[in-house]
């Protein structure tokens, strides 16, 4: 089955919010196994509107229209939806009273014109909104079918997850599922050289390379009668992926993060975990603690941003700063050494650069940062040389840290567990 | 100028990557005064890309089109467009070369195919790429532009700020110019009822408010003939909104931030500042720290998640966090009153909370987060509720601490400067 969507509203087209509707349809129709071929935007004006939708159903089975089902004047889907498929509204008492019963609820004063919401294209199945006021609506005009969404995300995708899916789920034969294979401390073009073959052989999975912020995912996407089925499709392509890419790979749970990983790391062994930050100011705790439970293993960072921060606080000698600059291996080694904390972190980490715009030198210009790692006792210091802007180079610094620490961790475990240098 | 936008990608189609062009492509194109309507994302589908730009064509006078240009297989935007107009491509040897620069210079590999984008449509303007190697072309057919430009936006938005938008704004009469008016420390709804009258009575300039994390935006767009007298409609009413809306608006410039704002209160009044953090983990002294030359003003933060690294490193007796719990309006004040500190600084900022998904009692549940603001000894502490999972808890703390922070900063300056009370 062939599904558009089509996102109605001015605002969208003035550029004054951001469209994540689309995006979280498209991945939803992808996984229910539909094909989408077209997303279209268009503002809150009946013309257009029309033409979007007569279009969207010369070429497609579905056509999944979010927005403009609100109280106000500017707010015509339906209206428009109604009168290009000839048929009526039909005020529905019982959904009046719903709508008056969510204001109530929510202590809000009732839109001037709120009945209008309660006007329901005729012929259609009634999705009511447990999160606002403006129901949807699945309208089936001969083999075409017609959704409509409220505009809000809050609104949308309680109602999509709920009925919507269910109806959809229906309608189509095949499903499609995807994995993602979720990388760290390797590049974009490494991932594709190592895998090239895994790539290039097949049609179904389809696999594709993307980048984040310091990582790199790899999603594997198959097409199969069921769910059983396109797991067994992916299965032997993720066992290929691990054996060739072994240790980069942090998780293959796409609702895992690196810090998870990195946190999870640190209970499973037991180890407590301190930061020490300079250019990343904090950012790099910040996602630590991101982390549900976190505080069973972090304790205590700092934040020393100046050098007198890092002489005062850290114990690092003036002429040692002097000697070596802020931004180097030697001061990067020191911070982690582990002063100034009431307890012995079996691992700290230290990030000290030259986030810019200001700063740097011939030898180390903006964007130069260094990592360290200490793990009981062993330091390990990493040089990283990032583009980008101030934000960008401290977003970098942080993501390349926290692969660092798991790069650290696992190679002590695995001294200590399977003897050196297995 | 009606002006359409088409991005072309499967992986947009499929929703594995966010499609952030086109709000950035629709904000341009209103701030250029050329009107929007219709927007549209297809995969990379020969009859379908096809079909897009011909029913563009029909309805808007310039397309402008993202996406498939680089150097795969799948790649074929260019390769659709000169079809559809009956053109050829043409390989252009100076293009090759900076390409193979390109490449050089990053030290990369090209793609095997990487060749082809150096052909261009027969009769096409080229915008050569300074940030990657698809250059992006104009081509006007008749009375109709297509501007071709590439999908990653950090090469898209260069290239449309430099040449798109020089040549855009020549084609366009009138312009719309946008001021953009920032508070904090006030809810939308509050700044709805304050400038109720300031909404209602106009069509030209437009006045919008939307929300951002712990702030509220209110953009004041004039549509004129020309910048100043599009300014001269914009300026009474930001007049007015300063009036009503009076110390709660930080900026009303659109690209400073709140943490700008704070740091340049901080640097103009010569007071240093320091960040001791809670639930927040860093993430405030991260903001702070984002905004280049702070090492003027911030030496040093803590970040003491445990209740012991409170006691050990802040000196907060172990009976007083059994007495008050970590979570309160007593710990926040003790956190700030500058323990730990080498040097004395004159801000400090203490954040303290439940961010979730356990924690919290029956009087501070989870969502509960105290700020505590010391500003040369005047301590006042703000108890703050936020609704929402871990992440946004910890983000409306940050930004709204930044707002107490700038709040407890202004207050004691006018103590000091205009006498009490003033």
């Amino acid at each position: 089955m062939v599904v558009e969507q089509i996102a109605v509203g001015t605002k969208l087209m003035l550029g004054t919010i951001e469209n994540t509707n689309s995006q979280y349809i498209a991945k939803q129709c992808t996984a229910l196994g539909l094909e989408m071929c077209y997303q279209s935007v268009v503002g809150d004006v009946e013309d257009r509107i029309k033409e979007s939708l007569l279009i969207a159903m010369q070429r497609s089975d579905c056509v999944i229209m979010t927005g403009g089902l609100g109280p106000t004047e500017d707010d015509i889907t339906k209206e428009v939806v109604a009168k290009a498929l000839n048929r009526k509204l039909i005020h529905d008492e019982s959904i009046e009273l719903k709508i008056n019963d969510f204001y109530n609820k929510k202590g809000k004063n009732p839109a001037k014109t709120y009945k209008k919401q309660a006007d329901i294209i005729e012929g259609a199945t009634v999705m009511f909104n447990d999160n606002g006021t403006a129901p949807g609506m699945i309208i089936e005009e001969g083999e075409k079918i017609i959704i409509l969404l409220p505009g809000p995300p809050s609104e949308m995708i309680p109602m999509f997850e709920g009925l919507v899916k269910t109806y959809l789920s229906k309608k189509t034969g095949c499903v499609y599922v995807t994995k993602v294979v979720k990388l760290c401390g390797i590049s974009e073009g490494e991932v594709s050289e190592l895998i090239e073959g895994a790539r290039e052989k097949i049609d179904n999975p389809i696999v594709n390379i993307y980048t984040r912020p310091a990582e790199v995912h790899i999603s594997i996407t198959a097409k199969a009668d069921d769910k059983k089925s396109a797991e067994k499709l992916i299965k032997p392509i993720v066992k290929e992926l691990k054996t060739k890419l072994g240790m980069y790979i942090y998780s293959t749970d796409e609702e895992t993060t690196l810090e998870q990983t990195v946190v999870d790391l640190l209970v499973s062994n037991n180890m407590t975990v301190a930061t020490i930050e300079s250019c990343t100011g904090g950012l790099l705790s910040g996602r630590l603690i991101n982390v549900p439970g976190v505080s069973d293993v972090f304790k205590l960072g700092h934040v020393t941003y100046s050098n007198k921060a890092k002489r005062k606080t850290l114990g690092i000698k003036k002429a040692f700063l002097d000697k070596y600059t802020a931004v180097s291996e030697e001061v990067a080694r020191e911070m982690c050494k582990g002063s100034a904390f009431f307890y012995n972190p079996d691992v700290m980490v230290s990030v000290t650069g030259y986030a810019g715009p200001e700063g740097g030198t011939a030898e180390h210009p903006v964007g130069t940062v260094f990592v360290g790692c200490n793990v009981k006792g062993n330091i390990k210091v990493k040089e990283f040389y990032f583009t980008g802007r101030r934000e960008k180079v401290r977003q970098l610094a942080v993501g390349n840290a926290l692969g660092f620490m798991r790069q650290c961790i696992l190679e002590y475990l695995s001294e200590v567990t399977f003897g050196n240098g297995q």
